[in-house]
Formats: structure tokens, C-alpha cells, sequence
């Protein structure tokens, strides 16, 4: 490791701000540092860790690409709630990062499901003045799903694909006192909304994953998320790549508390 | 269940939007419809599925009345504080309804204990703008609990009201470190605020159920209410309702915990 | 206890609401009761809350100084991030106080770390709109650290000062799947951050316990830093008044839940 070598340190230190600059441009776009020199009257460190830590140490990481890690983070902030300008900037650097704006609004679908319709239409709020702004406004064309099927049916089906059987169970256990919520999840979470076709199905549970670990108490259905992304073929190196990630957007206590969960899931799976 | 039927469905799917359109009227009032046609430009799926599923599937659900739904819904979104614009609109719904300012005044009190007094003074904030728009803006008249006890008596009488005794054992746990927020929540949380006459205690309880479930971050408080809910005549099927409309506003990973610690009381009290 | 006596109880509500407009002056400076005047036209039971409960009560209590409480309040409503108006009510109640600009900005820094990147970001936004009000610009100077020591060395070197060798089990139990994560905490959130000399170790610890406990979502980080906070000198009961003042700003489930990490600290501490 380098950062024992002085001389290293420097040349890493230097790295580190090239890298994070880079990256930068390629999410920010032409106005990229607006945010960052915006600090510099009163809080220049923190445009600095912006730079150096965010974008050089942690976007910048193999084992999980740009594009799809400004996804989560378009995700995380949208089921947090408590980011809007920051929401802003991300869906434009979702943008530029080569996204489409159909692609983004069907993020802000999937925050319906685990944060809720007031996160999802607040991301929606968000998005459209970026899309505005970028002469980008999506088709609005609704994605049907097959209608030979019932939303239930079409809802299983999207289940069965992620879960391999153990979604089936997470239903049965709410047979007890809550049935309906559980043929909500399969008819409106699932049926509705996880089965649409817009997204890969690795895209849907990364995204899930970024907005539970940023949440911060939906740890059982993190657990769950992260058997369902294994189960589609994401690695448990995407995976955690997407929770350290969100120590920059949700903070240190979220992307360890995720780290927690996803050592549970990978040592349970490897019994 | 009609929904492996596809005739069947199709007339389900009909009713649910229908059902969801006259719900979502008696809410909204005339512009009911202004926040769905918002999204036709760039999410026309999430002003379906706020229809179809939020109204049409869950508010619509018998084993709790509108009336109290709306006033549910009006406590979550005042704690969790990131829903500004989504609150406003609930607050209109719950004059709507049928509630007046002063009872929607007194959820943001208790708001106060359970997120905090910024979630009020927001809440409060949001309120005022639909109350002046209105021109119903509550009497501010003050309700002074009986001038014979003590904020500590009085805050006592009320925690035994809905606690049956298990209250005192919070207290008492409290006696080792912090004796005095011990007392603090009997004489504010329970004399000042909880045991104010305005709301009745059921509905008291209820909008208690729905802050803690839509926070997620409050697992053994909600666990002491639905407790409490149960003692004061609020049955099972109230308090499932309640959890259940939480997956609508605050996702369903947080309806799901909810429904978590509702199993776990319920298996408790049946032993 | 005098709260069983009428006479003694009427003295004391006096008592309580001269304690609360006392304090509230010393911290909202001339304009201090604004904020309670608003709310005299429909929720003057939540302005008297204000005064009596949280400044008269909480507040004004032994065993934490009004300085380092209003620090407490400002580093938990910016990781809050759910409460504008009231940061920037509170970061003004710093200044009046006492603390400098550079302090209130160092404790955005901090909540980059436990809250992420956009509450700071937000938190530094609020902020300046302050500063600038006041006329109280904070010299944007960075405080570089020793330039002998790699960041790695650095954080180390702060990490090994709160955790005295404990810290070193976290990191190391990261090794398994989230390595880099490990290296982060050291070298970010320890070497950038924490580490720095702005503020002195007791209030960083404390302003964390503040942050965590109002978050609701970092119970184990809230434990290592409780943990921290003893080993660098602050008592039991200045992190027991820490917590409590949260039921203030987060409500009651926070600071009855932080209480019980505390309890545990405390207790394996005691053995």
C-alpha cells in the first residue's frame, strides 16, 4: 500500500484529484465544478473531499462501471427525500453519462415501491425541471405488461425470476395477519412496477440495493435484495461496490450497516 | 380470487381505477385530479398506479374509514418531514373529509413527540398555507388539561389510560441513566400533548401507529402503541390497515417491519 | 418533587417558562421569539411547547453547557436533513452563543461523514446564508494536517486516540468483503475529517452522538462513538444530556432509543 510512502502519498494525492476531476466532468457535464467552486467561500475542504474522496477514491473504483453507479445514486437520493438539489445535479449527470430520461423516471417508479409515492413524485419534480432544462423530456409512452396475464401472474413471475422461490415464502409469512399486503407486493410491487421491462432486472436490484442501504431501516428487505441480485447474476463485488458508494451519498453509519447485512447474505449462501 | 380470471380482472382493473377516482375526489376536492395529470408528461404510470393502487387498492379498503385514514396519513407525512408538497395536499384532504383545522393542528403536536419539534413547526407551516388558502383557519384557543393535577399526575393518568400499567415499566427502565427523560415523557409527551382532549385516544393511537411506522426508525415505540391502540378498543384489523396504507407513503419496506411488530404483539397478547 | 405540589408547580411552570425565554434569547439573539410569535395564530400550545418543554426543560439542564448543546442541535438538524428553516435558525443560535463560523462549518464536515455528502452540502448551504446575513464570513482557510503522516498514518493516529485499539477491530473486520471500506473510515472519515484540530475531540464525539441519535439508523455507530466519548474524557452524563436533548429535535423514539445504547456502553463498560 502506498500510503505509507511519501512519495507515493503525494503522487496518489495527485491521482486521486485527477481521477476525481475527470470523473467529475463526465457526470457534471460542462458546468461540473459549479458545485464545488460554490464552496470555496466558506467550506473549501468539503469541495475538496468532493473531489478527491467522492470522485477520486470511490466513483472512480473498478468492479462497478459510471453509469450504472450514477443510477444508484439517482435512486439513493430520490428514496432519501432529503437531497433535492443534489437529486438535480445527479439526474443530469445521468444524463450525460448516457441514460435516458425514460430510464431515470423508471428509477423514480421503483422509489415508489420502497420509499414510498411522495419520494417518487418529488424525484419526478426533480427530474422533469433537469429534463427541461436539457430539452430531454422522455416519451410518455406506459409500458404494458403482457395482458394474457393477471397483474398477480405477472407479479409471481417477476418474483419467482429474482427470488428463486424464497419471495413465495416472504408472502406466506404475511398470510398470518396481512394478506393483501402481501398481494400488494406481488400485484403492485412486482406485478406493477419490478416486472416492467425498462430496466434490466441487475439494474432494478442494484438500484434497490442503493436505495435500502441509503434508507437506513429496510435492512430485511436489503438482505432480500441482495439474494435477489446474486440470483440474477450480479457480483458480490457490484454489490458491494454499490453499498460503499453510498457512504458519500447517505454517510459512513448506511454503507456499514449495508456491509453488515451483505456479509450475512454472502456467508448464509456460502454454507 | 378473480385475478387469474382475465374477464374478471378486466372488471377489477375497471373498479379500481373507478374506486380510486371517487376516493381520490372526496380527498382532493375539485382539482383532485391536478397532481395525477401533472405526471402525464413524463411518468403517466405513476398517476395510474396513484390512482389504481394507492387510491384504488388500498385507501379503498374496508376495516378503516377515510376519515381516519386521511388523518393517518397526514401524521406520517408530517414526521417524516421530506414530503412539503404531498403534505399540503393531505392536509387540504383531511379538511375534505371532514376534519377541521384544529384536529389537524393537534397531529402536528404530537408530531411533535414522536419526530421532533422541527417536524411540527414544519408541519404546522405547510397547514397554515392550506388554512389560509381555505379560509379555515383554526381558533387558537389553547386547551388546558385540568388545572387540579400536576403535569406529572396528569401525564400518568393518561400513559395508564392506554398503557394498563406496562408505561410504568418504561419509566422505571428509564431510572438507571436518564430518569429525567423518564419524566419528561410522562410530564410533555403524555400531560402536555397525549393526553389533550381534541383527538380521541383511538385516533390518537392510530396516528401514533402511522408516524412510527412511516419513521422505521421507531420499532419499540411502535411496538408500546399498537399495545396501546389494543387497550383503548382499536382492533387488530384498525392497526393492520393503518401499516398497510404506510407501504403507500413511506414504502413498503417500511409497512412490512411495521406489520413485523404488529405480528409479534398480537402473538404475545394471545399467549 | 414539587410536581406533586400545586403551589410548588405553579412556581415552577413560572420557573419554566422564565428558564426557556431566558435561554431562547441568549440563542436566537434579537429576534429570538419570531419563530414562537408565528405560531401564535393557530398552534400557540407548539410555541409554548417551545419555550417551557424544550428550552425550559431540556435545554436549561446541568450537566451540558448552552454552548455545546447549540452545537449539538446544529450538527443533528443538518444529518437530519429535514429541518431548513430550523438549522438556519440554530446555526445563528451558534454564533449568538459563541461558536465561530469556521467551528459551525467544521461540524458540516463531520456530517459529511455520518450523514453524507449532500447533508453537509445542504447543512454548508444553510449555513452560509447566515454568515452572510450576519456579516460573519468564516476565513475559508483549510486546515491541512501534518504533512509528515499519509492520510492512512493520520487517521490511524485519530482513530487510536478515541477507540483506544477498538477502533482498529472495526476496520479489521471489514477485511473479509469491503476492505477499501475499511481504508475509507481510516483514511477519509478519520484522516480527512475527524482528525482535524478545528474542534476538540469531546465535541466531535459529541456532535457524532448528536448526529447518530437523531438519525435513528446508526445504533452501532452510535455505540463506538459513545465508547469514543468516554475514552477521550467526556462523563456519562454529558452524553446522557446529548441524547436526551434529541427528543427535542428528532422526538421521543430517538432519544428513548439512544438511551438504550447508551445503557448497554455503560453497562459493559461497568464490568
Amino acid at each position: 500500500m502506498s500510503s505509507k510512502d511519501k512519495d507515493g502519498l503525494k503522487a496518489s494525492a495527485t491521482d486521486r484529484f485527477e481521477r476525481g476531476v475527470d470523473l467529475l466532468r463526465q457526470v457534471g457535464g460542462e458546468n461540473y465544478d459549479v458545485p464545488i467552486r460554490a464552496l470555496d467561500d466558506i467550506a473549501p475542504a468539503l469541495g475538496r473531499f468532493t473531489v478527491d474522496f467522492a470522485y477520486g477514491d470511490v466513483i472512480s473504483r473498478p468492479g462497478l462501471d459510471l453509469k450504472t453507479r450514477q443510477l444508484c445514486t439517482v435512486a439513493a437520493l430520490a428514496a432519501m427525500g432529503t437531497a433535492a438539489p443534489q437529486l438535480r445535479y445527479h439526474v443530469l449527470g445521468a444524463l450525460n453519462v448516457g441514460w435516458s430520461a425514460q430510464e431515470i423516471v423508471e428509477v423514480m417508479l421503483i422509489a415508489a415501491v420502497y420509499a414510498g409515492f411522495p419520494a417518487a413524485l418529488n424525484g419526478i419534480t426533480g427530474a422533469r425541471e433537469v429534463f427541461i432544462q436539457q430539452g430531454m423530456m422522455p416519451a410518455a409512452s406506459e409500458v404494458a405488461h403482457d395482458e394474457e396475464l393477471s397483474r398477480y401472474e405477472h407479479g409471481m413471475q417477476a418474483l419467482d425470476q429474482t427470488s428463486h422461490g424464497s419471495g413465495a415464502a416472504v408472502i406466506e409469512s404475511l398470510k398470518d395477519i396481512a394478506p393483501d399486503l402481501g398481494r400488494f407486493v406481488v400485484e403492485f410491487a412486482y406485478g406493477d412496477v419490478i416486472g416492467r421491462p425498462t430496466l434490466d432486472t441487475k439494474l432494478t436490484e442494484l438500484t434497490t440495493i442503493a436505495m435500502c442501504t441509503a434508507l437506513g431501516t429496510a435492512q430485511p428487505q436489503l438482505g432480500v435484495h441482495i439474494n435477489a441480485a446474486l440470483n440474477v447474476g450480479v457480483t458480490n463485488e457490484e454489490i458491494v461496490e454499490t453499498i460503499t458508494q453510498m457512504a458519500v451519498y447517505a454517510g459512513f453509519p448506511a454503507a456499514l450497516n449495508g456491509i453488515g447485512v451483505a456479509r450475512k447474505v454472502f456467508t448464509d449462501r456460502a454454507k
